[in-house]
């Protein structure tokens, strides 16, 4: 279930500093780039390249917790609209960016990859302080659905 | 369920000519630029514009639409890469993008927004043609999960 010459599941990426919260499946991530504020990203626990690897059973539990972290951010960050991408063209184990596209966005037609800006890191203290903030959230608002604690 | 203001639930998108299968809670079409063979767009039916304001089932039915399309395009185009995005940054209503990226790519590495490139838009007969044999193949290869056959 897990393959030794992937970045994912060598635990080389994300960086620990940014990790949200185990959600089941999946582990939440900052993204490493915080320009588009509360950009988070849902890393499968398990090694796997397309949805239609999964089961059935793992697909309706993953897409609940990509929606259940979609609806956090979403009020959060007073989205718009949420982005939802599943792509793995740099790096295939299944990893879903969550976006929330915000009211002050530079850009809100174009998909963030489009939005040509210097990109965000927050120092270890912000991050900790942002990934707390959307960990007790993800607990508050959705634990019973997925929540394991950790 | 359906709003006035919205050209999908209008059906002044995607245009007629592009479409491929009902699929069940969604309406599979052709993008309407091809320069990514097979790109196709799956509708849902009904007026919604965050995944978080479905119910569950229509969660667990509309991910396993995406993911048998998904599957039926990755053979077809011989596939490196499936991406799916949910977006709606323009149009809001429910439409999945579901991109086979394939060995011929000319940006393997990058979302396909970021890819600078003439868009191709296939004649009438050639939609047709192209929209036929994908609906045969959804019909044939996932056709028992969710295929309605119009």
């Amino acid at each position: 279930m897990s393959q030794p010459d992937c970045v994912a599941c060598r635990g080389a990426w994300p960086a620990p500093r940014l990790r949200i919260a185990d959600c089941g499946l999946t582990v939440a991530y900052l993204h490493e780039d915080q320009f588009f504020e509360g950009w988070t990203v849902l890393v499968l626990k398990r090694h796997a390249t397309e949805l239609f690897h999964l089961t059935e059973e793992e697909r309706r539990r993953l897409i609940e917790e990509v929606s259940a972290v979609g609806e956090v951010l979403s009020k959060q960050y007073r989205a718009n609209k949420m982005n939802y991408e599943l792509l793995g063209n740099q790096l295939p184990h299944i990893h879903w960016h969550v976006i929330p596209r915000r009211p002050n966005d530079p850009a809100p037609l174009e998909p963030v990859w489009r939005v040509a800006h210097q990109p965000v890191t927050l120092t270890e203290p912000q991050a900790s302080e942002v990934a707390g903030r959307l960990r007790d959230l993800i607990r508050l608002q959705a634990g019973g659905r997925f929540f394991t604690g950790s």
